[in-house]
């Protein structure tokens, strides 16, 4: 296990870096994303001080939907043949620490979803669900922010992308943990402290290497790019000032609030 | 008018490109794209002895659905409140001469979807009506290509993006015209020579500056970014070697074919 991190440096600069094993307080600069094959920069840094930003810049974000079999349930939906899933655009990353933002003129509720995130590691096209753990760099944590009352807001066209595709909307981090064990860990969503989410990601419908698999048939997966696996039940909305907390124990604690 | 183009060179490198207004063959390269205040390189080309590329690399590509009001009589649907969207991701991008391919394991249906394209030039958040001429840097011609049986192949998920996300499913080109005015001209569509699609833009529900200022309260647009208009009637499939032509006078065409 590896952890990697994007920061601003002291002059300004973003820059990536790696957790030093033997001392988790100590960041290893590298001068480029973990999955670039990078180098170390000579550079090391307190991680306590460091300002986080999001640990990777992915092209496209993919964000699943009725990827749980809790949730199916609860929603009273059959279990997918497929993975269901939608385009989080680039423009709308956001780190650890940043503020949500509400969409300029809507009114209605923003919630969060406390998800397991995929980082891609090699570029993936109609991979093999056995080769597809080798193409995955790390697991990261995602909160799949929504404007849900955009959702059926038309009779006619669902509006998953308007929705869940806004500025800020993507929140990614705090860091990427290469091989890191999914099957035992749960995600643990905090709103102002208290636990609104707590699931086990054994309950997943679509395995992170189903996914990789089944999504590289669909679409070239490419080194940043995100899969945030989707969430399970609790999901629920934030008002201005609210602090949310999404946490997968072995990874990290990502927190952001809502700005307003 | 300018038109603008991205092209590969003799030495393999894309480059971008501006036709001479005197002398529509000559080529004269610049060191970025139009929309970055590039400056020329010195060299010059014959256009006709040119590969062409998608004459942008968008970061995201949004997709309108039902925009035209031909199309929402004939499919039955009111005329939407807002735009109605979905994204192509970057990786689907494809250009001028490149195959349009099947997707792994997809049997059905491939259709084109001859649209407008607006490219982007400046970034745009919250902009107004008025204001959004000065961030379009251009249009372009774009085929919407879409796997049609996979948008209803589950019955509680829509799948827009996984229809319309496959690699070439984005083709774009043959160049951006700055100061082109669309309210006067038609896109055409022929397959294998035959027309298919020949519609005015002028029957356009929300149109390219109404586009710019509410997709920018949705979401950032940022300079390269494209937005597909949404198609009208005539839509239709193509097979194995079809040759697929979209036409807009003033801009160009825009040919692919369906590799066999």
């Amino acid at each position: 296990m590896q952890t990697w991190i994007r920061f601003r440096r002291p002059d300004g600069d973003a820059a990536y870096g790696r957790l030093d094993e033997r001392d988790a307080d100590r960041v290893i600069e590298f001068d480029g994303a973990g999955y670039t094959d990078p180098r170390p920069t000579g550079n090391t840094y307190s991680h306590a001080a460091l300002e986080l930003l999001a640990p990777c810049e992915p092209g496209k974000i993919i964000a699943l939907w009725n990827n749980f079999h809790a949730l199916a349930a609860r929603l009273e939906k059959s279990v997918p043949e497929h993975p269901l899933f939608l385009l989080k655009p680039a423009s709308s990353l956001a780190g650890p620490g940043d503020a949500i933002r509400r969409p300029s003129g809507y009114t209605g509720k923003i919630v969060y979803e406390g998800e397991l995130g995929i980082v891609i590691g090699r570029e993936c096209r109609d991979v093999r669900q056995s080769e597809a753990a080798s193409h995955i760099f790390g697991y990261t944590v995602v909160n799949d922010v929504t404007a849900s009352e955009l959702l059926n807001a038309d009779p006619n066209f669902p509006q998953w992308t308007r929705a869940k595709g806004s500025d800020t909307f993507g929140c990614i981090g705090p860091a990427i943990v290469s091989g890191f064990d999914w099957r035992g860990a749960s995600v643990v969503t905090r709103l102002d402290g208290n636990e609104r989410q707590n699931y086990p990601l054994s309950d997943i419908v679509f395995s992170p290497e189903a996914l990789v698999s089944l999504l590289s048939r669909d679409m070239t997966l490419k080194p940043g790019d995100v899969i945030a696996v989707g969430t399970s039940i609790g999901v629920g909305s934030m008002k201005a000032g609210s602090v949310v907390e999404v946490s997968i124990a072995g990874i990290g604690s990502l927190v952001n609030h809502v700005s307003g």
